[in-house]
């Protein structure tokens, strides 16, 4: 079994170092968590070619994992810059990363982030085909297969292969709103479209399962159908390549591949939880690696915060997997400030998700830093915050702000007593309410003093 | 009936002209939102001496309202700065503004920003008492009464009293982690627990509700024992206060007086839809009104996004009105920039509500930008966007960065064709994907070519 991926250790009974990793960070006993691996519940991106890497669980009952996207496009980004997304997507927590560059250096680009990367880093091969050849229509079965080779052998953790989209599919497509928004969906349809044939990545799955058995690729399931407005969402042709997507799930698990499945994409509050449930359904419970899902499409600019909204509500109801969406979604590259507020953002969802799940110990950090809270202490609550930097930055801001007051009032009047009090203890309140309407610093002296004399009773 | 309240007028048949504009901009036959406002589940708060006011609707039915806090704090904020925040908070969407400034010349303040505001103001009398007197200890019933009564002379339309925090559920909050933290329900503690007598609010409430009778004052019944944090949520203090909140309604409704009820606060996911429900059972559907609520602790610095999923769940579960909550809360006082951001954040929360729960017509503005974006349309799309500025910046940042890199480019090597070509076409896609890997681009493509020359079949 020298070279058997983590399914099929698992299977066998067998303890992987990787699995007792993940046991060990997500507090599970070690054999609890080999049948979840077994049964195909949980995947532990792993390729045996990625060195330095620190193995996750990703399923639904261990604790929510996020992914961010990276990579440059054919107009813009750089090595260098690519790089430090990465570093900037580890330090606010991201679990995976995905590499999907499409623009020149594609390649030595990725070798620098497997190196780099401590997490696992998952790729789109498509997008690397098409980047090969003039037109996407010039691509061809055994490219496609070997750029999957390739990814494999360089080190990929995770791959989206977009075998779920088939010919019979494209005809509920057209009556969408916005038709195909996933990129690998698209180029795939104009593939099939232009030559009159069945999805290469569907006719060819059992070679791609090949590579993926030999390095131990988790494939990702995509959606090319995933809905991009909320028109399109829950409708005809994203259930039916869901339901094509469940049988590569089973022929996946059959051959030894790990294999979870992505979702959408835009789709509205209410429908989120049937989302979740139908894929668990369908799917035999393979983890569910969820795009947002925004929430409303009216928001361009703020599309981390409208995702994270359904993100929350999807973790909540199963999804295991988050994939950030950052504030330039629908209007351009994310830059290095973009990936940090979609970090964050995707953090909290998760988070937030834990608790409602009942994720045991997920609340610990928000009780440590609410007794931080009522102690006035403030670098305990930075410290505690998902984001100390942003936290410190807006307090010091807050306390310039006020510092430029007090100025404006000393020079145009005297300073009052009160300002003067207030600077000596400046550290038991903030400047949102004040010391003297602090509801903490009041509430202290409360419980400081249960039981005053007695006066005339009401 | 020339100073019947909106509710009394309801009561009686009377279709009033606020009513009606509600009527118009809600899309409602005039006569069943009466029955609505004449049971109380909507109110429209709109003081009889608030000149310029546009009247708004509040309730379960009609379109979710948001709510923005303004107002300067005894150390920071100045007269000009708090009309910019209005300003601010109306141009990107609030419903509402409360001024809960407690700094100096805080009636001066708040004179001006009645004048200048076409939306209703809220205000929470108890800080201006507060601020009158030495120690909060000094404040009598009868200021509080007098302060109350100003106010609504000046023209403020509706009133926070936290009134259903009684002496009784002392000793509930003291067994919290975090708590009071409402300011007035602190200083309401304070108050009680130094004069050994019941809530001034709650034993003078009759006078309270002669003074919103005169004016037409709506009561926003305010929840002194609202939770601080994650593990005080869903409380015994919390809901013993909910259950005096619910007789203060009855109260207000036999008296003709309007009342909301305001809510948590700090509550996980997976409770608010339950809270949603309690406080309509309990408080016979008077519209809710609540703050957040935050689903997570732990991110300082981003409580406008982790509040806003916690917003989004509470609307689309029944609540009327949802109060903002910016990056800077549990940090500092909001300045411009957060109130932006703040408001924003509640408008994404509010409008994913009111799909969810199937508000006519509120989808519209998400089909429209979704078509505008299929035709890369961008001055469509940043007309419908909900903050235009925002997604123009955003975009105009991802072409300068696009630009730069070019520029390298010459410099360092010839320029590509490609790019030369990219430029041309600029318009068609977004530095996100570029032009070759651009979905909707592709997708245009299919489309425009349903039917090419069959070739093999597979």
């Amino acid at each position: 079994m020298k070279h058997a991926t983590q399914i099929q250790l698992a299977q066998t009974g067998i303890l992987s170092p990787a699995l007792l990793t993940v046991a060990e960070a997500e507090q599970w006993p070690p054999e609890e968590l080999r049948k979840e691996v077994a049964a195909g519940r949980v995947v532990i991106p792993a390729n045996r070619h990625h060195h330095h890497l620190s193995p996750i669980g990703i399923g639904r009952r261990l604790r929510t994992k996020i992914n961010a996207n990276i990579g440059n496009s054919s107009i813009i980004g750089s090595h260098e810059s690519e790089i430090e997304k990465l570093r900037i997507a580890v330090k606010y927590g991201a679990d995976t990363v995905m590499d999907l560059g499409t623009g020149s250096e594609i390649g030595e680009i990725r070798r620098a982030i497997l190196a780099a990367s401590p997490v696992p880093i998952g790729t789109v091969p498509i997008y690397h085909a098409a980047c090969q050849v003039e037109k996407m229509t010039d691509m061809t079965p055994e490219l496609l297969l070997e750029v999957i080779a390739e990814q494999a052998e360089q080190g990929v953790d995770y791959m989206t292969i977009h075998a779920g989209l088939l010919r019979e599919h494209l005809p509920a497509a057209r009556k969408r709103l916005m038709g195909i928004v996933s990129r690998g969906g698209a180029l795939t349809a104009q593939w099939m479209q232009h030559h009159q044939k069945q999805n290469p990545a569907y006719t060819h799955f059992d070679d791609i399962l090949d590579i993926c058995l030999r390095h131990d690729v988790t494939l990702s399931l995509g959606d090319g159908l995933r809905p991009g407005c909320l028109a399109d969402a829950s409708d005809e042709a994203q259930f039916a390549e869901l339901g094509v997507l469940g049988e590569l799930v089973r022929r996946c698990r059959q051959a030894g591949v790990q294999a979870m499945v992505e979702g959408p994409g835009h789709i509205p509050l209410d429908q989120i939880q049937e989302n979740m449930r139908r894929e668990r359904e369908v799917c035999d419970d393979a983890p569910f690696y969820i795009l947002g899902p925004v929430v409303a499409d009216c928001a361009p600019g703020y599309d981390h915060i409208t995702s994270a909204i359904g993100a929350a509500l999807g973790a909540w109801h199963g999804a295991a997997m988050l994939c950030y969406v950052t504030p330039k979604e629908h209007l351009g590259l994310p830059n290095h400030r973009d990936v940090r507020d979609g970090v964050v953002a995707y953090k909290i969802a998760a988070h937030a998700a834990d608790i409602a799940k009942g994720i045991p110990g997920s609340r610990q950090r928000d009780d440590d830093i609410s007794r931080a809270r009522i102690r006035f202490d403030w670098e305990a609550q930075f410290a505690l915050a998902l984001d100390p930097d942003k936290a410190r930055e807006l307090r010091a801001e807050s306390l310039q702000e006020q510092a430029a007051v007090e100025q404006r009032q000393t020079t145009t009047a005297a300073t009052s007593e009160n300002n003067a009090e207030e600077n000596a203890e400046s550290h038991d309140y903030c400047t949102m309410c004040g010391p003297k309407l602090c509801s903490m610093r009041v509430f202290r002296e409360i419980q400081e003093n249960p039981n005053p004399p007695l006066r005339n009773q009401t």
